[in-house]
């Protein structure tokens, strides 16, 4: 592990093989743009978790062991999304409407029996919102991660860090032009603007202690 | 309450004052389509409760303790909406986009403090969804309730009644015809559509042992 | 065609086939509910068009032949549309995203070879559309009737009453709830709400001279 | 005019003045980006439109006078749209659900008295919108360009145009990211990406004599 000196604190990033059909994942590709980068005095790790339901967790806990992260950011795609979606709320629940990558298909199983049913995000998502639209990024907070393996990694994750004081959550993104475009209409954002989101929010994530006293709320 | 004998159970149905600069609200016409039916030996009692942080709650507080129900379904409209959505979970935060009916508008503040960060419905939501496609009703399980006063109730209610055996949960439904007609292009759903939907959710409530293990999920 | 006596100036209502793998369609149901009756004055005639490029247009000539209409509305069904829609304009192509119902998918071919690009509505679309409005009934205008069987029908009705002072037009409605149910999310409207609207859509056919001056444009 | 020797054949380009609250216009970033590029042999010209009715088509006319063009795309911007837009038809009508920027709102105006009621792009915008998909850039063929002043270009172009040997047609794209972050949520593009769709689209225009036999319609 080279590129993690001991003298840095790390931030872990972690993206997500293809699925569904497709023969990319933007979060992975995304993930990698910052791998090695150093933030404030933090440096990046990205890790990949694959498609499945269990096993993603396994990797993810033994990057955490490994790392020590100091935070911790996991990226999902969602495809029909058109901005970048701070996750408010990670829910105890799988339920997938497709097979994972392995062939699962968990019907309203727990991801964690015996856990809570819900942990919310401990990123201040609304100043990273905050701070990505006002660099001209499309962002929002998003009320649900679904009940796919992004939910089942963001779930695990809150789990896994409940207690520590080591901030962590999660991210959706939209599909990439070049996905998109076999998928008309589907909204879709460039890695460029992704890159320059994603570095914003994690510098929002370091920063800002107090998250912002603002409305992102929703209705129905 | 001449019309609760108590040789019958009852099923509280709620619905909410109207809000949002909206004259009627589809909820609260629904539930007192059912109010003092008698469905499989069960006696309806419809309350209307406002559309106020806390004060709904103390009201339906107060409905539950009356009427010691045997099942609760409370309803409330989601404009946007097209199809009869059956909640899956009530998250503990109240983060308002526009101001309650008294003027509150609270930013991430707990609906109960020292609470879950979440209930699931305890509604066979699956088994309902099925009842009412296979009557020809539109209808889908959802992932989020939102953040104003409908996830407040529904979390509140999950809250009251957790620990007992008391069948709970939430229902958004549409806005009427009348009211997308001042909002082009808003689905809609008429009172009639709404009322069968109704019956027969309430019916799968009370008839269903086991839920359908079948997926409703969503992938992001 | 004993409920068409010579006394009585005629309306034809077209309704259509079922198509795309639907088992009916709501265009023709709802035509159906008027077949007969008498509206200030006038006879209402139904009549049913396959949704057959060609074929539909023969048997549309037929209908005005034998009818000798005073006003004509043809009627088809647009699923994902959530209100009564008067179309403002047909255009003078087939482009068939699938096959019709004798199997034939014309690409880039003009209805009507010779004829003008494009036809307008000679219905009083705006006042139509605020008339359903005012009653409670969800009602736009559309800019585009689509490439399909219905703007293919809407073209050769505009295009064989062009110079006649018999007005005529399209509208599209939305699924069926009974349709909608098996294809969630969709948006939907009960028969009886777009009979309603059928019935005053025609009134104001019937009775508007001069079309509101409001928008109804669309900016792209 | 040195950027426009008289050895090359000139491709037209144009874009809008801002509009509608908005402080810019990515039509107009857009055709900047090749305003004077040589594609094929052709030297690019861009020239920015007023968002006023009327005037727009008398700086249009200037344009075409002047600079004898052999091929013409004009830009605008689509809020709400995902993908770069290729438009089929343009209607002989104005229906200004804003003002223009000159505060004038016409409403079931034609655009030219007199003209067609239509006329369709002359561009091979299949073959254009399989390029752009081809190269990952989300791409459609669009029935409708409204009734706002884009139509209104798009009008007055191909009818100044009608009979001429000279190509010619509209493409609506969608707004840029930093637009979409202050109308969360909205679908955007990348200046980037808009570009290289503009570079494919015009060399498929120059280049593709027959287009494409695809279907490209839609079913309402």
């Amino acid at each position: 592990m080279p590129h993690l000196p001991p003298s840095h604190p790390c931030i872990l990033l972690t993206g997500f093989d293809a699925f569904g059909g497709e023969s990319i994942n933007p979060s992975w590709l995304l993930a990698q743009t910052l791998d090695g980068a150093l933030l404030s005095g933090h440096r990046v790790v990205s890790r990949r978790l694959p498609c499945v339901f269990g096993e993603a967790l396994r990797e993810l806990q033994q990057a955490l062991d490994e790392l020590q992260p100091s935070l911790v950011l996991a990226l999902g795609q969602a495809a029909g999304r058109a901005e970048l979606s701070l996750e408010r709320v990670a829910i105890n629940v799988d339920d997938a409407r497709i097979p994972d990558n392995a062939g699962a298909q968990p019907i309203d199983e727990p991801v964690i029996p015996g856990a809570p049913a819900a942990y919310f995000s401990t990123l201040p998502i609304k100043a990273m919102c905050a701070a990505l639209r006002e660099a001209g990024v499309p962002a929002g907070v998003s009320q649900t991660a679904g009940t796919f393996v992004c939910n089942h990694v963001f779930f695990g994750l809150q789990h896994a860090l409940a207690g520590h004081p080591v901030r962590s959550g999660f991210m959706h993104i939209p599909m990439l032009p070049e996905q998109a475009a076999r998928h008309s209409p589907m909204p879709s954002m460039s890695l460029a603007t992704m890159e320059l989101g994603l570095r914003l929010a994690l510098q929002a994530a370091l920063h800002v202690r107090q998250d912002l006293h603002v409305s992102a709320g929703s209705i129905a």
